[in-house]
């Protein structure tokens, strides 16, 4: 069984649609995860136990979603000395995500957040992968194919469009 | 001697210039009050245990005051049910305020921070004494004396204004 | 009888739907209130009156809404010595908050407001009751209640989603 | 003696720099002005026997300036039917201006005032200056010689680097 | 036959169900008008000869509206020295109303736009009137009785919600 | 046959809605330009090429455009020569278009874009054309007529609506 | 002698420190410019005029540089089928800079002007001359070796950091 | 002697105050680490083989610091399989660091970047550090042994200030 290597977790219940794009990818990569609901402000003693334990459980890296003043991120990162990667979530809450993001983004001196943009979950998935992948070739192996398919992706509609034309690209979308 | 109602805190020393000018107010309206230094970020267990015992130990008010990514105001309101007045403080690592004004006002439904202006640690003391004083007679009416102080200045200043004309006035200042 | 403790009060009817939540969640934790409408741009009068009786009438909070250049809770405030909590409201004719925001929040040295998050007007209830709380442990009880509840709403969505997985938890939504 | 047609009022004296370029630009008008301070927080009953008062005192324009949450302009466009020139002050406690601005600029329907840019005293003068112009033709010529004069300042500047360039230009300045 | 005394131009039709109600307003109000379009950038020459000409043909007030990158009312009130107000427009290419804004409010020193909210035709048609009614006993008294109603209307509704409670009023809406 | 003088390019097919505009616009005026999809992030390789062969192929201007942390119109313009006009566009992972805008507009001095509004692909066909229009009679003569041919169009929709109304022209719109 | 086929405005002389940077660079490479002071507000017949006569007297690109509500680049692009490139000065009277880069970015469909970024003198002269080089090999000649050199002095600090060190590098500078 | 683990690169030696923080902080951490000047957009081709060299010669993460339109973080990036963490540097052409945080943040969809703080250098190379040390348990430790001392300098500061007060902490400062 693959081991878990990667915790997901989200602030709310309602942040899930942006935070499985993470985990999505991840199983596309094959790298093992975990995905569960941690609120920083309706649980801080989960939160905590979830911070503080995550290392000795394996996990290598963590990734936190929030939205509106969103301390989840930054508060796993205090406890923790594994990175942390910090998912603004646009929110319903949220004043068009300004406030997810710089209460993840600024973190002071010393905590540091690896923080991605705005409900860019796939993208935390990414680059989870990218920091296991440093130390594991097959997970390396697996993201650079990723990365050559997003090439392919561009070419093949470049291709289309210089063949049949801006007029008919746009009509047949 | 004057019992202890309001804890004052902060994350960082550096924000005591802003901070300490609640602390004056509350000796000028003779509120009881202590002032400490508490990361969220970097001393989490001390937070935790200040938020949860500042209501068995009396307290009535909690000011905090953080800058950047100020997670302080929000973590200690998600701790206890004292009302929590949040300062922005305008910290050097801020980007013009709105980091820390963003992330201590835009709490989720079930936690709020009772947030004043940018670096607003006299209101902060102000607020506070406004809560104590719905209950104590002694105090609301320090502060109504305080409030009609305000307004003497201000006709004192008109009055001075009219009488030199704006061109003293610009000059003697 | 309940005795009433806080005011609510709005600019406009349009700012009801945000404002009623302030008062549903007094209900539920059986604080007594009023609500009514005072405009600080169309019945200025009626303002400085309800804002100067608002003690003297046994109120202990008020909570003000208003969106736009929202001059509600800040003159009201400046009339009264009771804590006065602002709800900026993202109303139709508002720069996506901004405003509403900005004019509550940035009170000068002297009168603060006690902003909570934009449209927070359930937050504003919840402040009201902590304010109220730190006095009455009834009121203080029930808060506590509440805040133990949002704890375990949060714990049984985390089940959920570990017990069937993300997948199946965003097909059942 | 001239006769009394603007009032210019600002929210404290800190604002009189600013406001003080209005009353300047009124004296080279020959436009009868009186200067003084009311603040809408600290004085507000000052503020309303001096909106309502205005135009029974034979104004014909009020010009108001304050800064932060700047309800001055507002207020007094609520409370008299002359027009209100609002000028949003860079104070200290301003976030860069915008909180000024947008607590002047962003009136509900139906209380509107005439705003100027930050900082903008002297183009309140101006304005005020172009709206007793619009019925005074004494008046109106006298803004007619400004607004050659500073179209012959432009020209003088333009004649000048073209005849001995750029280089001396900034050399010279 | 009503005089005609202010003169509301925009950039573009598209403008028109905004400036319109300034339209609507000067109507109610008997203040009479004209409306036309006029493009800074598309009709320069236009622009020119309407500015130059509107004082000598009796207009006492311009009201100029436009979106974007809005400078029709700065550039109209360059070549006039009546008042001119300016209406940003949130148009479909403006960023949230944000450079409307700005390119209308903050003219150079020398230049001034009575600027009024986003989307605030009918403002600029109260703005207007108050104008014309510091000079205009008739049209002062129909502004009263317009600000009069605005007061009634506010009344009436707190009123209801005070009847028949909030609950009931949030139904019936 | 038409030679070929702009090249128009964009991050993803996603843009093409935007930027097919500035296609269309060069057809009417009758300058030859190629249309394909390059990827700053995606197809690095080829956007190298792209930018490095396009002065010798022939082309004169290139347009790029893209959304978010649009990085294409940067890198082309530091891998060529040529002028590069720069289309931000607002993509749906976009934040209002601030990115889109900021990493277009706010290039290192040595590296300019010619940077055109939000979602401007039309505009970049015209930039485009008065540029080649710069050095070509015909087709500046082509762009002079569209010029007319806008103003045209506001001369006629100002005639409309001073003949028949602001009420009919909103009724008939 | 050369061609003059660069002109250089600004509105105010004041932006001549930001502008004269375009002139330098065009000396640099040998572009043949002018430069001069032309106000879109305060001389706006001055502006209607150079702006109509650039082309027929052999100009092939415009500069405009102006600050805060910066009319001056999108006006004279109205007026000319030439390329206008703006440049949006942080004036003195501007809110960070937002007023200038939006009053001139943002025009309207049908008006576009090639802007650069905040204070880019420079880079208008840049751009101005990949302009000019795209029809006039000499010029595009000196904008290579411009380009090879700004490489050159990148990769110099290179080895030179790389050589002593980043510690070294900080003292000598 | 110890191996390279870390690439720090910056766009500018203008960036080097603030990415030698990272430098710093790694050697202390026993981190090996190289530093050198990479410009995206003045060295595209150097900055291609930087980054598709960087995991083959051994690296583990890259840290890519800029400023204004920040390019580097996000095509270095595009260039590579390795977490690459981005520092959006305030820098002098840098509208408040807006800029640089947008355009290094909002990558698209593919391509993250571990985004930091403004001018975050230490928290990139802490952010490195924790990536080191989620797979070597010497680092692991050498950064707990970092985070416990931040905690003891809160505690001590918090001590000091308990016991001689606030207003001696802010004399002797």
């Amino acid at each position: 069984m693959t081991e878990i290597k990667v915790g997901i977790i989200m602030g709310s219940q309602s942040d899930l649609p942006i935070m499985s794009e993470a985990a999505k990818f991840l199983e596309e990569m094959e790298v093992g995860y975990e995905l569960t609901i941690v609120s920083a402000h309706r649980t801080p003693v989960r939160m905590i136990n979830y911070a503080q334990e995550a290392k000795k459980r394996g996990l290598k890296v963590i990734i936190a979603g929030a939205g509106g003043a969103a301390h989840l991120p930054g508060m796993v990162a205090s406890l923790t000395s594994l990175p942390v990667i910090g998912v603004p979530v646009k929110s319903s809450n949220s004043i068009d995500g300004w406030d997810s993001i710089l209460s993840i983004l600024q973190m002071p001196s010393g905590i540091p957040v690896a923080t991605v943009a705005l409900d860019g979950g796939k993208n935390a998935g990414i680059l989870a992968t990218s920091i296991i992948g440093a130390y594991d070739d097959k997970v390396s192996k697996n993201l650079e194919e990723f990365k050559q398919s997003l090439s392919e992706k561009v070419l093949a509609s470049a291709e289309r469009v210089e063949e049949i034309g801006w007029k008919a690209t746009l009509k047949t979308k």
